[in-house]
């Protein structure tokens, strides 16, 4: 039975995504070439270029499809959790257990920072994607009297901030297991929560 | 008059730092080589390696001075404000200041995470000893009881989390103003002092 066309899209796509993380992690993104991922995919130049116009198209799809997943995972719990304090500190569990589940795309995120123009456009768009779920989940607390009227977009960007840092940490450094990284995440997240909370 | 050997070090170990923070920035990090850094000190090769090992060296060097400096910044602010809430906000506010005022070692800071394990080393250096400082001085407020009896680890990594992405979306990303970066990390540190301060 044939393979239909767009199936076999989806397919490769797929596939030139996890060939080229995997080589981002074994060789470093920097000295990867398009020619080491067209080789490991095992598909021609011209195939590749109908997927990606270059490697930085790569990571910005890389990190748009898991920002996808971190929401839709949250998004997912906020069906079965309608407590807005429970919700604020088990989401941040969930978030740093989806990075720690995607390892490879944690240390790729973790370590292209401030390398180059085009990477900072993608990881920015990734960062201000999260930022934003947060904001307006914030901003519903505020609307429900639950959390005080503060402003919300310092908070928001404290608590990517704060994931951010203690992923680099697990991560790159190595420096905290992967329960210490979320224990703190999580103990963070509760005092923090406490000076949300409105006093009524 | 001669200048005496001792005055003649600490200034050509001065020279030293500032032309190669200056190529770091020009040229980045990590296309400055040690014959850069000689020939716009004008000083020989063996008296480059008199005073540093190598490139990684001059790296940790500036890194620990600017952790120095921001710690007796803090320091002296401590010696005249004594209320323990506003010294919590306030030396944060200082804090962004000092970065603010040192663009190019906040840019150096900002740009190098993740490239390598000997920078990695130098930065988690630089980070331990801040996070050290702000453990010990929640661990402070705890013990006068002014804070809550919180775990202090996630509290202390928390504040240079923030500080640090912040200072990365001004001095990398240029997405907000310097101005912006300072009212951010001291509004996220108001809403957390909420949180922290006992209630009694």
């Amino acid at each position: 039975m044939p393979i239909s066309i767009e199936k076999q899209n989806i397919e490769r796509r797929r596939k030139l995504l996890k060939c080229s993380l995997d080589l981002f992690i074994e060789k470093g993104y920097f000295n990867t070439a398009i020619r080491d991922i067209i080789a490991r995919a095992e598909i021609g130049t011209g195939t590749f270029y109908n997927y990606f116009i270059d490697k930085e198209d790569i990571l910005k799809t890389l990190l748009e499809d898991f920002a996808e997943q971190i929401i839709s995972s949250i998004s997912e719990y906020y069906t079965v959790e309608k407590d807005l304090y429970e919700r604020f500190i088990e989401t941040k569990r969930l978030t740093m257990e989806v990075f720690a589940q995607n390892e490879a795309l944690s240390e790729l995120y973790s370590r292209v920072a401030g390398a180059s123009d085009p990477i900072d456009q993608s990881l920015q768009q990734f960062e201000n994607r999260l930022i934003g779920f947060y904001s307006r989940n914030i901003e519903y607390g505020i609307k429900k009297g639950v959390f005080k009227n503060i402003p919300v977009s310092p908070i928001a960007h404290s608590i990517l901030a704060v994931e951010k840092f203690l992923l680099y940490k697990w991560v790159v450094l190595r420096v905290i297991s992967k329960k210490e990284m979320i224990q703190m995440v999580v103990s963070f997240h509760e005092t923090l929560a406490a000076g949300l909370l409105a006093n009524d």
